[in-house]
């Protein structure tokens, strides 16, 4: 087992991986405490769980919904959950996003922690303390800045996941790897198969690293000032790909990941073998889907986009496969490559 | 014109009281700014808006909701408000909790200043950034921490306020003296006549001192773990008997200073001579309603409150008007207090 720290003033936020999930119980309070899962989730592990309340979600991105959260917080409300009270979100992505948004703003913050159960939340998106729903079709775009108290990640748990979900957290994984950690990519090329088997060694020791490298970047810039841009890798042409396509997450990450390495090669920041390295990663994990997005609806996409600012927006570049940089491009340049490229 | 800052780490909030309402638009943005009111303001004062998109809310509690918020956040989102955004909230208590709750989730948060434009959030709501929406009847149960950049106070707004809005926002002022300036005690017990002719030199100085004595409490205690309990007087018993009678605000607040005032008698905390004082101060304003709540009722009320742990309360006592303490209460100690004063 791994533990992980990320010091954010106040609060300190402990990331435990490989540990059995089950521990969770133990180090959450006595009582005063409601679980946040979803069906999946529930159906699973459910039999598990201590007799607190339980608010159980739909399975998917509807429910990352302002909505949801009102209806959380009011069975909150019912259960009798007071101040000291305490959030556990059982779940992926979505799950963790809910009931960290709903645990920030009841009673205007309350604790909370993740026991998480998808790869893609492992190594990212319950790490960090950003919390989010979605607002019509537009990602993420209401939310707090707000740690977990504590975060199990437990590879076992990975095991049960459908294949969909389990590739498209493999392709933050290797987001992750590209942004910052030569050693993680390196790993991932040379095990395919630990990875097609799940072996939950391998996972531990690849999803620590990829924590490790979250929490270091988190650590220095909470509210994503600067630093913390890199982590949008592969974001910004990947929310639009997500919402024009519907793909998983992870899915339209990998296709987003592509476009920029490819506006990396063209701006003459990342070597063509350095390109074709990043490209085959992705695709010999399938991760690479076909889509069709004309350039009008993409540039429409992007510029909902809320990394911009005015008509800029930071963009993540890479140098090398472990190496980022954040530049600032116009709107203009990146419909134009997108343009150029599918008119290819 | 006073000028009073609030200062709370990264963010310096500053209070204008008695400058011209017009002047936030030199202070705010050029552009990326969005405008929320309601209809009641805008229909006085915005022919005096600059070209701004502007949201206008229904006015009233019921607006107070996380779905209202929803809405307000589409239409920032329409509006092409990004990171670099500023929320521009004209109005009472309610517009300036939604629009601080809004900018304050709004991509994470982004900033955001206030027009406040009745006594009630002139000397209290729009002050502290306590952001909020109510959940079912449950007041203010949903929200964040988040201050304003910018307040401004001008009571020459306060003409045109209904009655029932001033003496509500009268009694916010009644209870910030008596938890901490008997010398405002004092002003608003000699001045009867230029409260009730709204005198605009007066009020600016009330005003002022009930802003200062808040700023300092907050800046001391931004997020509620001590001192800022004291600006709860009133309000444990006060949100209660709001939440059965309907009562605005502050005729329910004044209901609960009452109550509060005489358990502090009961208590031995506060004398006779002085209890008598606060409460012929409410009377004679007319702000001390009748209402009929049955013990049973008020006690589950209570125990809706947010101010609540386990079984405990933080209740403000009076110690002499103008000097305030709190102390854990049971549950039942307050339910016990009420139906002994009831079947009197």
């Amino acid at each position: 087992m791994e533990k992980i720290v990320i010091n954010n003033g106040a609060i300190n936020s402990q990331i435990l991986v490989g540990e059995d999930w089950k521990s969770i119980f133990k180090l959450t309070p006595q009582e005063n405490v409601i679980i946040i899962t979803d069906e999946n989730v529930f159906n699973i592990y459910g039999k598990y769980f201590p007799a607190y309340p339980v608010v159980i979600l739909r399975p998917g991105e509807k429910s990352k919904d302002l909505r949801i959260v009102g209806r959380v917080a009011m069975q909150m409300l019912k259960a009798g959950i007071d101040r000291t009270g305490f959030v556990l979100g059982v779940g992926g992505g979505m799950v963790c996003d809910v009931a960290g948004f709903a645990a920030s703003i009841y009673m205007r913050g309350i604790r909370c922690g993740y026991v998480s159960t998808s790869l893609l939340s492992q190594v990212d998106a319950s790490i960090g303390g950003k919390t989010g729903v979605n607002l019509g079709n537009t990602k993420n775009i209401l939310g707090t800045f707000s740690q977990p108290e504590i975060v199990i990640c437990d590879p076992s748990m990975l095991r049960s996941l459908p294949d969909e979900e389990y590739f498209s957290g493999l392709a933050e994984l290797i987001k992750t790897a590209m942004i910052g950690n030569e050693k993680l990519v390196e790993l991932i090329e040379n095990n395919h198969e630990a990875i097609l088997r799940r072996e939950i060694g391998f996972l531990t020791k690849v999803i620590s690293m990829s924590v490790r490298f979250k929490a270091s970047v988190v650590s220095q810039d909470e509210k994503e000032s600067g630093l913390r841009r890199i982590l949008n890798f592969g974001h910004t042409y990947g929310h639009a790909i997500e919402m024009a396509t519907g793909f998983s997450h992870g899915f339209a990450v990998a296709s987003g990941m592509e476009l920029a390495a490819d506006f990396s090669f063209e701006k003459g920041y990342l070597s063509e073998s350095d390109r074709g390295r990043i490209i085959n990663l992705l695709k010999s994990f399938n991760l690479l889907r076909e889509y069709k997005i004309s350039p009008a609806r993409m540039h429409s996409l992007i510029f909902r986009d809320k990394k911009r600012s005015g008509d800029e927006i930071s963009f993540v570049f890479l140098r090398t496969a472990g190496v980022a940089l954040v530049e600032k491009v116009s709107g203009r340049e990146l419909s134009d490559f997108y343009k150029k490229r599918v008119s290819v």
